[in-house]
């Protein structure tokens, strides 16, 4: 155990960052620290929680993944310390853990409250430095996250809108825009097999099998690495080209035969 | 002693970083280099050294901190090595270091002119890879900062404007934004005791105790994770909603019994 | 050999970085991984190599570089490892090693189709993740750059324009932008000796020493860090001032005596 990953929203300029990994390194000498990410656009918990689905379970067995988004610190918002398929997982409990907990139901949290591992006198606005960090540099130093605190069963989730068959039609959204300008949306991938073809903006759009395959100048669906439904432009932003965002309706049917 | 922070503001794009990376890598091949942020404004000195006044002590003894933002690369200003509080600085004598400096009077500076340990053809443009990446990797596998140059008594500083009272009211001003547009200033928070208020841009705000108490659609001051008093808004820019920023005049004053 | 250098147009927000990281500590769990950049604009392979150019060589023999910048992926592209001067590389066959192999001809490259150093079933959006990152992991580990599949003698190259002489000018033109504004040219610096001015978009700027000495409000010609010569403008961007980018026609010649 010796890896802790690191998912914010607090830019790196301020140093809010480089405080938290100081504080780690203060626990743990020898820790690397993987930033995964500090541009996590400010409070959006709904977000990190689908990025942090796309690599915790990448990682090997025994490594911590810290992700603070936190707009409720200070607050009575609990602070959770948790285990899934032998990863650890630190952040407030706001949600950001759900697609964590999807992938993996049997996921164990404990509240943190012991003050063994946290600062002396933590301030009411960043816990990220006072009780997060601590927390996590003392998990990869091989304490058990259950002497963080109690185990508690409910924690709060963010779940993602349901896509829902109408008619001929499964019907979804987008629920995320990636660096690219593609439109990630909540239809699995798995739904398409054959012919089928994807409606978004008034527009009917082909299925390809990458993004090369995108005809020029327009759009087209991949199913994308997280195995869903994305939606992409020829090296250019599908979100622009659509005028597109997330809560975008999109909806996939089988073509028919001509 | 093998772990290196980096600040400056190269940005990453153009891989003025990953040079520097290289080179340290190169003389010191285990050693561990934190990102602390490459999106420090183009030149901004004085904010570069706010940031570095947040994490420089929370990292362990032995640790090298290293700051490159030199808009004076080049020139006749000399390049530092220097020690505080058992971490080490490498960082171009233009302010850099002065809030480090403000909080271990007893630091000390060596001027960087030891040949044996930069480039051998030190280029006029990039001291980050000839000079001070060099330097740090030398500091971090044992060199003695003393070896680096001849000890200074006087270097260059940058330094904040100071609070005053006038009449009933500490005034000052905003000193940072942060990512958040939270507007960060120079009044300490230790004189936010029993009922305060703040004034900025005409408004009277209430001194709240973390984010989340900051009443909805408005601001509030909390005392923040420095130890200063800081203007947030809830879940937005509290810059954008005052059209505040660095220099804004803010006040503290004790609230009138009504 | 445990160092893997990473540069990508992924950005970091949407979690595909930590993907790849996740997926090399799997295979290689002490493995040190260097963020160079995810800041690559979307699809800039040009811009990609020349930033790999200044670094690679830096790190020591035994790093490895990966290099993703990928519009083509899962199309008929290949995917590359190689080995320049005792650093390995991996990345799209696409031209982002174009700049390695100027400076090293006698790079050896080999087609990755070794179903054993990638995931069971790639994905056709994400080869960062499922070949990419393997192979560097692999590589890292010690598996030599051959084993991962066909020596190819043939690979894509995008070449910078070059610059020529006409009349008594050597003429060339801008070929990248860094974070500062600056305008880096192809004119090599070491047509600059004696005395000599350069011309850009109508305008004759001096040839100065560096940064510091470029004239207030105005620009300047310098030689920098990689030996070209760049245009900057004194603590702002040369880019805004001159309206100048990518493509701009600059010219250097020797100065007339008066």
């Amino acid at each position: 155990v010796s890896r802790i990953t690191l998912l914010t929203d607090f830019g790196t300029r301020d140093g809010y960052v480089g405080a938290m990994k100081g504080v780690m390194s203060s626990i743990f000498p020898g820790v690397i620290v993987d930033d995964v990410s500090h541009d996590v656009p400010p409070g959006d918990i709904r977000g990190a929680a689908l990025t942090l689905s796309r690599y915790w379970r990448l990682y090997p067995p025994g490594t911590v993944h810290l992700a603070v988004v936190d707009p409720g610190v200070g607050t009575e918002r609990a602070a959770l310390a948790a285990e899934a398929d032998r990863r650890f997982f630190v952040a407030p409990d706001n949600g950001v853990l759900s697609r964590v907990h999807d992938a993996c139901p049997e996921m164990r949290f404990v509240r943190i409250q012991n003050p063994q591992f946290m600062s002396a006198e933590p301030s009411r606005t960043f816990h990220g430095r006072d009780v997060f960090a601590p927390v996590a540099g003392h998990l990869a130093l091989g304490a058990h996250h259950s002497r963080h605190g109690p185990g508690v069963g409910g924690v709060v989730r963010v779940d993602e809108p349901s896509a829902a068959w109408a008619e001929a039609a499964l019907v979804g959204e987008v629920v995320s825009l990636d660096r690219f300008g593609n439109l990630v949306t909540n239809l699995p991938g798995t739904s398409v097999g054959g012919d089928y073809e994807v409606e978004i903006g008034g527009k009917t759009i082909p299925v390809v099998g990458t993004y090369g395959e995108v005809p020029a100048d327009s759009v087209g669906a991949v199913v994308n690495s997280d195995g869903r439904v994305e939606v992409a432009a020829r090296e250019r932003s599908a979100a622009d080209l659509l005028s597109a965002g997330v809560g975008t309706r999109v909806s996939l049917r089988k073509t028919f035969p001509s």
